[in-house]
């Protein structure tokens, strides 16, 4: 991953400020012959648009998607497939306030230490709005992945309060406004960010996102490890500050005993686990089990109370952020990192193809 | 980081299998003019080798490092490093067990799956004996970052024994042989290891790095983050499943108020802070704080308890390994964690110089 | 260099087919802090754009360039610059002919081949409509460059007639439409491609590009040698079938005696040279000295003529193409090859920044 | 291509000086399972091997090729290949001469310009040494290649003198000591070469390539196109101030009707064409004919008499090199070509059947 591209054989590049005229991205090293327009990125942008719920913030962007190459006659041509999405709901703002002082938590003051300037409007190139872009992207490396692989993702933990993993069902993910498998704990989170959200302030959350039907020998060790590229694209997501792949953190606490996954001979020939504390990944290679990332995410820091920061000029001061307010961004996080797990695995389906060709990448 | 190689201006490409004739890498885009000799590298080496203590493999390599290329009279050149460890220590072994049993937990049968064949002896290619390049590798990135940015390791858990972060004591980390910051629970650990080994077991493990004195500016977003590259570099390592930067996971449970480090004026002009929740990255881009990593190791599953397992034919069997055991991997993983963030470092260094020149990046 | 991606450092990845909605570019890891507006760009585009003679093809598009991000209050961020131009001249055309029938010497045939499939509206990618985006990023890579460091390209040839180089006048280069620095030779040129327009036929030509000032020691042996970039770079070009450096194909024939330029003490220190077959680079580094570039490019193939041919079914035929002819596309190269020069440049002074600072690299 | 790294799925990176202890590379990407062992390599260097006949230098090196890593049991195991020749004639040199003085035409000073120091013994980094390993990884290319494809290299002019086309026949190719396929031009090149060696003088030369058998498809517009990839390594070689494709800059001088390739269909269903001005190569994509690339490389200027230059600190004086003479190193030109278009031909036939899957890529 270098500056704003990601993927080698799938590369994504995307540009854009949260209030300049426009977003967008480039996806190259798309196979040809895929069927691919707009709805069917517009579908999962649609996901992902924030202001659909009193727990995520109000901007209202239509979002619309436009293609612009690399697709013809209703199928990609193997050609850059430039995407857009113009900025509609930025005007008539008032950003005096950030322009001059640094919102602690944020990375106004880090731009600014490192290029001397920067776009202060809306968070500029550091605003979650370039999500947007990642989601579409993940649309076009779901089209790769084929229907024989699923990706899903949901939101684990909001604040203190972490699902039961035994009520765990999918098809409450999109029964509530926090993609939550959990239908009993929806109701605590409601009743939790009701709350937080009444008083201007904010919490992070925990996101789980599952690949089902990968399958094995995707991954190159010992640098182009499947789970290190998922680390980095993980951790590229705004406000992300910890990712884990199976047990993760709680592997260090496991015996050998516990920790290793036996395995059998399973009903198709192929092998079969007897657990997943790998997440379906081992010595950086997929084993065709679930792959299973979890990442979490920091509260905002745009909240009411006043917090004690400098002005650009190295003044002290105080500053409160009034006006819109995303109680908890991890919900907005759920379709991003099913968006980046797309992305890594469609990259690393096409390496494998490319120096393995088909013999072993065969589900 | 693509397949064997890490890094884009400070770039390391290693190779090499536990038991073939030796291991080496290239170290290409090191500033030339910086003393370097192998008696620099192999200091970092000793400090990794196993077989230091009964709390780590037995396996005796004399390690030493011959530097073949890019030095000249003393001072790097500019050009590639070509750097050689041979392989002594690899005579005489039967490997009859895993050459036809897949260890649960270990990369055998995905490296199977994937390439359709691999060098069982040791590991090979997912030895962890790979690690001792990564480690001159990072020896080489602490002489770009100089005697100003210090990096240093701990080891913070091992199994559900976590140090008290109050007893902290970084002089502690060389008196006992586990990296250990808590004199205290060093001693906790010896008796705990000395169980698990006497069992024939093994245990999980937390390693912290913290990188002091770095400038702020470092870091590319947003596929370039600081913290992108670091959970990359420190996931790539084996037996790695989780990367947090900061507080981490437990940001999941912060309100917005305790998470945001507020900023005051500095004494010296430069912003400070009064908490690191960030781990000293925002926006992927590095603030002047120290840089805070933590990475969780999972247990070997190389114990003595027999799991049950499949043969390469695809038969259900049991396996043991007897031998050298390994109670805790995670010892291991210091030095190898602090070279990465050495590594990522002297990379985004070299990065911001190349792209915003000295301006912003210096002290 | 990968699919649509040129460039390390600063990099630029382009996007767009003839007659899509639009073409674009990413221009990524411009220093923070350079002037940039639009005219800066729109300057340039001018200078290459079609159909301002009788001498280039018909195409009247507009070309205004649109910044969509990475500059802001006219300066440039360090972000991505995102760069658009609205296609606007491509309805109503009638595509049956190409579309059905291979053009011999086209990439028609090629993309089928490798993709199978192709927009063939006006060659889709494979346009010369791609090298505006060149162009474009050439703009932003002279910021770069600064004005110590001057491009220049020149028509050195058309067909057979070569111009004489004891006339060369860099003066006369922007008084004829064909980039000539040889005022006789243009007035040759006027009549023999007014031949080979009336007879619906084309020819090929060479171009020369010289960088001037550019300071010693850019390039990166022995893979990213300056040359080879270089070379990379303008065989990229749409119809460029050759690439020399200094004295070129014409070292052949030298002695050694003859081909090294010697080296005397310059007046302000610096190496002096007496000659310069070199054109500016030793080992894949830059002297000091002019770097001078030439490249050859094949006559159009879009000519009166019938041409045996094959249709897409494989089915033996003719093809003719009226309308639009470009007899010498050549003359388009000259700015194309004048951006790819400051690209390239731009490229290794920033990585040249990177791996060794400042202090050998002061002009 | 990037410093000492080329390719992107097939993966070169090369190490070493000319008169370190060691010369090697790093051979990533390569497919597993393909049959490979010493000799397989060892067959080329031979080709390549200086001090064979009068008219190469006369270091006598056994250039005794070791693999240390990535093949197992006599197979590629899909691990990254390390390989390494020990240098062995390097001892007892005088090098106080070029220690002290630029050779012109020589890297010596960019070397120093660049880096502010270089190792002066034999060239360094900058002798013709490092395409041993060029060599070294062509020959696992080829396998990678497999037996259709077949890649053959000329030597086609020597000074001034260049062979008749119409007299080639490969089957000559190794029964001189040029690698000449005209049997009548060999002759009188083994004169000329004996008064220049005779004068202590030296002369450039033009090697050409040729790849049969290559599939159609190979390449990727518009920055990573075959011809763009293959001028990049070409140039990239010791002392190459050109590249050409196909008709090459004699292009420049045809007209449209002459240079379009007619297209009919071929007897196998394929496209056959009556021409192969293209070289194999249409809009970046390989067509499927012979992929022609020739390159000019200039005389070595360690020459007998005397020539002008300057000390390294900046005095002026006279430099004569006496010792060892290669009067054209274009002979040893030849294989390295060759190895440099197996590399890249294998690095793109993997990045096509990763893009596009075998379906359009079969022989």
């Amino acid at each position: 991953m270098s500056h704003n591209t990601f993927g080698r054989l799938f590369r994504v590049t995307t540009w854009g400020e949260s209030h300049g005229p426009a977003i967008g991205c480039v996806v190259d090293g798309t196979p040809p012959g895929l069927a691919l327009d707009e709805a069917d990125i517009q579908h999962w942008l649609e996901a992902r648009k924030p202001g659909q719920s009193r727990f995520t913030t109000a901007r209202r962007e239509p979002d619309r998607i436009r293609i612009l190459s690399g697709v013809f006659d209703g199928r990609t041509t193997g050609t850059p497939i430039g995407l857009m999405i113009e900025n509609v709901d930025q005007r008539g703002k008032d950003y005096a306030d950030i322009k001059d002082k640094y919102r602690p938590g944020h990375a106004d003051i880090t731009y600014d230490l490192k290029y001397g300037r920067r776009d202060y409007r809306g968070g500029g190139r550091a605003s979650a709005r370039e999500t947007a872009m990642r989601v579409a992207a993940g649309a076009i490396a779901r089209k790769i992945l084929g229907a024989a692989i699923t990706i899903r993702g949901a939101l684990v933990q909001i604040g203190p309060h972490a699902i039961d993993r035994a009520r765990w069902d999918w098809a409450q993910v999109t029964r509530n406004p926090f993609w939550c498998p959990d239908r009993d704990m929806a109701k605590v989170w409601e009743d939790y960010l009701d709350d937080i959200r009444a008083r201007g302030s904010s919490t992070g959350a925990i996101v789980e996102v599952v690949a089902s039907g990968a399958p094995a020998g995707l991954g190159a060790p010992v640098y182009g490890k499947l789970d290190s590229d998922l680390a980095a694209a993980m951790m590229s997501i705004n406000a992300v500050k910890g990712v884990e792949i199976g047990a993760g953190f709680a592997a260090a606490t496991l015996s050998g005993e516990e920790n290793a996954d036996e395995i059998i001979p399973g009903e198709d020939g192929a092998p079969a686990f007897l657990s997943n504390n790998a997440g379906g990944i081992l010595g950086g290679i997929s084993s065709g089990q679930d792959i299973v990332v979890r990442f979490a995410l920091k509260p905002t820091s745009s909240i009411l109370s006043p917090r004690r920061t400098i002005t650009t000029g190295g003044q002290p001061c105080e500053i409160s952020t009034k006006g819109r307010h995303d109680p908890c961004v991890g919900i907005r996080g759920v379709p991003v990192g099913e968006a980046m797990m797309a992305c890594v695995l469609a990259d690393h389906l096409l390496r494998h193809r490319g120096q393995c060709g088909d013999e072993t990448c065969k589900e």
